[in-house]
């Protein structure tokens, strides 16, 4: 084990650093904290090194090898913590590259212009549960590594590709590799509960404010929408994405 | 107009008391923020009296009566805020009472001991959506006039009745009356899809880490799950009751 004390170290600057989105980029890293997202960082061999205060003790389950595992004052714990109550333990993990995604899965989500962390971790989440193949974020969305994503995630991270993508390439590819590009409107569309089950298909759902590009729209094979019955304007997105990647998939 | 300066002025008092859940309590009273949801309880008849900055010029379309209109400054606006950047405007609303929503409503959503504020708002969101006749918020739930919780509703709260209640007494009620009452568990379910719409119905939806209570599960007629397909371990509540409300009514 490594002792870190002081928040001048030249290795606790740089996993600072990791809080920006910027030096996420750059370094293909991120930083998960909590018991759960280490674990399952674990759990799909991501992890570089771990971060954890001097009370913490490392569950007797947990095979983390020759992972170095560095130990850290409180003050260090605050700098990195995004939470209001840390579990002070936090592990440095690496990004994920992706080759054959497309070729080999069949049922995608694509994410467009997704600005609430909240919203993009739980569509995550929701798209493991649902048994989707990928996760795509195209531009003007949060980024896909920023703490409260990864929260709200639950570890999915660990479980499935999410991809930062040109969504308008994507749908292209994706059409001709025949599958259907279901994507969503308030008008325009046809009810979700009049489309069939897809063997292969892509979901794609947009801003919070703005729903999907117009431009991405016109290239999906269907727009689709639910029904609201009641009076409120819209539904959240992250609650339709559910709806229809649920009913898409069974 | 009534123009106030000074946060030490009785009125100011009263209305951050309004951010508790006692005074809400006491007063049958609670504080709205910003124009969405002061447009809602303008047009559902539920304002006492409006608050806002003096930098605010009110909508030419609202009519507003002879409802009072408090100006005051930005210490004031900042006392009462539970944004970070406020749009300055307020109103206190008065809480509705409702007598007859058994007999008359058939779609009914139950809310066991949700404690996150956007999840029990998205529901109320997602069930004014998919025409549900009222939600029920049980014991050990997080306020239903919790800022928060009013703000992720969207102005739902003054769409269908939202309504505390013991669910035990409840559901015996809703069986004499012939509702359909489905519980939501992990384990020694039904999936949903085996389910047919009802005509007269009420979902049950529990805490995010425990689910519903074991004693409210066995009073159930049946209990759900839906099938996950990946590698999380579940859904978030949220998404979950989405994915039931919109699969039973359609």
């Amino acid at each position: 084990m490594n002792y870190i004390h002081s928040a001048q170290n030249q290795k606790v600057k740089q996993w600072k650093k990791l809080l920006t989105k910027k030096e996420r980029d750059k370094t293909l890293t991120f930083l998960v904290e909590g018991y759960h997202l280490v674990e399952e960082a674990l759990n799909s061999g991501s992890i570089a090194e771990i971060i954890m205060g001097e009370q913490v003790e490392l569950p007797a389950a947990w095979n983390y090898g020759d992972i170095p595992v560095n130990v850290v004052s409180n003050e260090i714990i605050q700098l990195l913590s995004d939470t209001e109550t840390s579990q002070a333990i936090f592990a440095v993990c690496e990004q994920k590259t992706y080759d054959s995604v497309l070729e080999e899965g069949r049922k995608f989500l694509l994410l467009d212009a997704v600005q609430d962390p909240g919203n993009l971790g739980t569509m995550i989440r929701t798209a493991d549960a649902a048994g989707m193949d990928a996760v795509f974020v195209g531009k003007g969305s949060v980024d896909m590594y920023n703490p409260k994503v990864l929260r709200s995630a639950q570890g999915s991270h660990f479980h499935l590709p999410i991809i930062g993508e040109d969504l308008g390439v994507l749908i292209s590819k994706l059409k001709q590799q025949g599958a259907a590009v279901y994507g969503t409107a308030l008008e325009n569309g046809r009810p979700y509960t009049e489309i069939d089950k897809s063997d292969i298909f892509a979901l794609l759902v947009g801003n919070e404010g703005n729903g999907v590009n117009s431009e991405l729209l016109a290239e999906t094979d269907e727009n689709l929408y639910i029904p609201i019955f009641g009076k409120s304007e819209s539904l959240n997105v992250s609650i339709a994405a559910g709806i229809l990647m649920y009913h898409l998939r069974s």
